[in-house]
């Protein structure tokens, strides 16, 4: 069974639904889709299916879920069966509950997520599919080109790493092992560094989604554009020891963390995971040229 | 069946087994990891495998086989029961034909180039497992973190394609259709644009294959490195049209042509495939700074 | 004497005005300023003076004058002088002959070209003046942030190096000998590699003129609007072996040639001069990576 | 009187004179010139000149005295002369009493640091004379091309200041403002933002000396350097907001404040300044992507 494609979409709350409408339009330069039913729908400019970022507004920002897109639809049967197995209880999420999507099943994963898996959703493209230049012309903001990757806390990382990678055929590319007890790990479906990260913390929540970006290049150009918006500052530009990625970090006005990533490496299934023990992940692990944390980083969740 | 994980190595001949060995270690950067039986075998810094390319000496360049990895032993049975039943006559690579690496199962695709699937090879690492700083300290020459893929040609681009697809499962990122023929086929099974590509040429034969590269910089680096020792070049620094790639071509001392990527998107198995007509094809495909190809691009195979 | 401080202004013809406004507004990115009496006006959006390109249509295209701006008014008559006393006629451009200017002194190069020091021109800022962000939110186009030089041919090279150097105080930065004669020079009087540059070639002609650029990265991005554009591409991006410079060359609608151009070093006046002879000028010292000039590269001139 | 040049060398006193030589070399990647008398000499890869960087051991950090180099030898009589009408006790400063230097002539500025003005000093040599590469083939560390500025504390920034502008004919591209009271300027002899700053602060104190770096893309491998051989960090990779530069703060082995720095514009002598306030200098000002200085970078000055 090796039918999870990526990571296809998150949805998360939002406490001003306008204001957060106009910051992931016009500073991380999301199209919008649709508005419907007190949900916005955003995709990145070269996804081909119809949207990878649902707000819904709310009183406190947060996580509602987080999709991962199969390759198949029938799919969807052998990994309800195979979770079920493993002993989650899984749902259904029907078609139309939300807009574009086909059905989904859906779980609650040890570290308190819900998790959707799911294959049908409406595909407009990216509107480069015939002698196409390498980029639209009249991208606005930061304008990544896809949703990339999450990181979730809870208590139990083992068990949903266990999980994603026992059931959900994910791989892992890094682990940090700090006095000997599993405290993050870094999975994959794509042949990047992660689509999902899992680390100690509170449960069910949410450290930050994070957008793809091209270069080092851009990562500075997405500082300079929300500075001159004047967006909350969480860390950045820097290399990531973890990952080797090159980051920014900041918050959405609601204070969901959001960053833009670049870089990293290319591992396959059979990589060979790395590890990062309390020697060197606080120092070099989390902000390479900095070697050291920021307290905001470690702590706040939303 | 989705076993196949990537690229992993290409053999090819060359015609001065020293001065090749000097190329590929101290301008292209690869570590020489042995050289036994008239064959060298290199890795690119970030592998984990033994050998990505092996070099033979002969009278004349060219490829001697490309090897793709599959994720499980036991699928190599599956691969061979599923080309046969395809129509493809396979035979065994018994493991110890060459150096470090287990068996292999054996085919000639459509357009004549020998093809080899496999599992077992030893397994040095990247060094980089514990702890680790991004990439190591003393590296030279190009030094790309590992091979990406390679092109070759042949007049059944559509048989070589369809073999791919069908029977190894590799999608499609882009084709040429030229006056309603399919001209090339660019194929993945990482989520990169092209880990083989096939076009329209004699049969059996290489046009390059491609190291990666992390970035424009490195790109511009690889020029720079090249341009110092008086390599043969052929085109770029450039952006492809197609798969929008940043690269440089060049020639081994054998007149294999070489080259080094960057760039590219990240398509999924359900990636809405780029079709390139002739209306931009010779113009903004190949070479879309310059809006044109260069006679040698188009002419010269190995 | 030494207040010449930079290239401030190139005239040039074009043979399609209204075409001409376009292409130096939307694909170079200039601001357009005035238009007035058949002449435009355009500045690049960092530098503070009012125009740095005027464009006049006319039958043929082709350098109408190059205009360095000294730094004080009262320098005007002592250059003067000591162009006289040089052996150089010089005349006097008064105030109001062209739009936003000032008087200037006007004089014809060895060379055969007609150059203009002046220093009073209108100055109406980069806006970007208190507590600014870096650059402004909606540049368009490649978007240069200033003019950097220009390259201009003729027969007598040494006498518009001598002219230059020993009446203006331009500094040398690279010379090209070729067969025991003096080809070309990189003169400077900012701290970049030139400000001009003279060729051996016809008379009283163009060869280039080149607006700069911050970085590699926006060489490629200029390389890719050029592309987009369907703008006629001579050479790039590549790197000079002379002056070291990242750079695109491609030509307006009219023909003459443009360049952006980035990098290279930061020479003073006591610079020692690199010099290039037949051994590498033309295979790494006119385009490093390439190994060879082009056809047209050499032969066209405006 | 025009002849101040550039920043020619800054002498700097260091606790631990051989993990100083060794921090120079190798990981800022200087070229270590002669060591003689207590004091180390090591210049950068592009530089002519014999050195740009002294070490002296000492007790304490700091800086003892900063060198700017004239165009001509005569024209330190003439600065002499000028300083002393301004009312500036001038000093002579003998050939031969460092290494490789002639004579210089020595003065105190206002806010209490050393400056000399200097012509003569032995001229190695960048070595990329003739038919050139673009730069060594064996650099090592981060290797920066060449000194770029320092920053410089006191409280009298604006005796310091008229000085360098009234006497010695800098000119001004930025300015700091806060409560009305000149707090900081930014001054420069060649054509980028600053060669020598000054800000408010203790006397006679040192906040940093810089080397230029090409590219924001030589800033992150400068960054890696730095991490990889655990430097004290202060701050980068970031964007000023004062300068647009481009930047890591991080310091020697003794303390002493070091930048690289790229970027930045490239104002001539008729630059508008650009003038900081409250409203944005701490937030956007000093570093301008995470909108405030940190506490280290305040305080901290040798």
């Amino acid at each position: 069974m090796m039918g999870v494609m990526r990571l296809g979409r998150v949805e998360v709350r939002v406490t001003d639904f306008k204001q957060s409408i106009d910051y992931y339009s016009n500073v991380m330069g999301l199209q919008l889709m649709a508005q419907e039913n007190g949900r916005a729908y955003f995709k990145a400019w070269d996804e081909d299916d119809h949207h990878s970022l649902i707000l819904v507004e709310a009183d406190h920002p947060g996580l509602v879920h987080v999709g991962f897109k199969v390759r198949r639809e029938e799919e969807l049967d052998r990994f309800e069966k195979a979770l079920e197995e493993y002993g989650v209880r899984v749902g259904r999420v029907s078609k139309g509950e939300r807009l574009a999507e086909g059905q989904a099943i859906r779980f609650t994963l040890p570290t308190g997520q819900v998790m959707e898996l799911y294959h049908e959703i409406e595909r407009p493209g990216n509107g480069l599919k015939l002698n196409p230049d390498p980029y639209p012309a009249n991208l606005k903001g930061i304008a990544p080109p896809h949703l990339d990757h999450l990181l979730i806390s809870g208590d139990d990382v083992k068990g949903t790493t266990d999980l994603l990678m026992n059931v959900l055929d994910f791989h892992m590319s890094e682990q940090v092992i700090l006095q000997e007890e599993l405290t993050a790990t870094f999975l994959f479906r794509t042949n990047t560094t992660h689509d999902i990260a899992v680390i100690k913390g509170p449960d069910a929540k949410l450290h930050h989604f994070a957008f793809a970006l091209n270069s080092w290049d851009d990562v500075l150009r997405a500082g300079d554009w929300l500075a001159r918006n004047n967006i909350a500052h969480d860390e950045g530009p820097t290399r990531h020891g973890v990952t080797r990625g090159l980051t920014i970090y900041f918050f959405d006005p609601s204070g969901n963390r959001n960053e833009v990533f670049s870089g990293g490496y290319a591992p396959g299934p059979d990589f060979i995971p790395v590890t990062w023990t309390e020697e060197r992940f606080f120092t070099r692990g989390i902000f390479y040229h900095r070697g050291e944390s920021n307290e905001r980083f470690s702590t706040v969740f939303t």
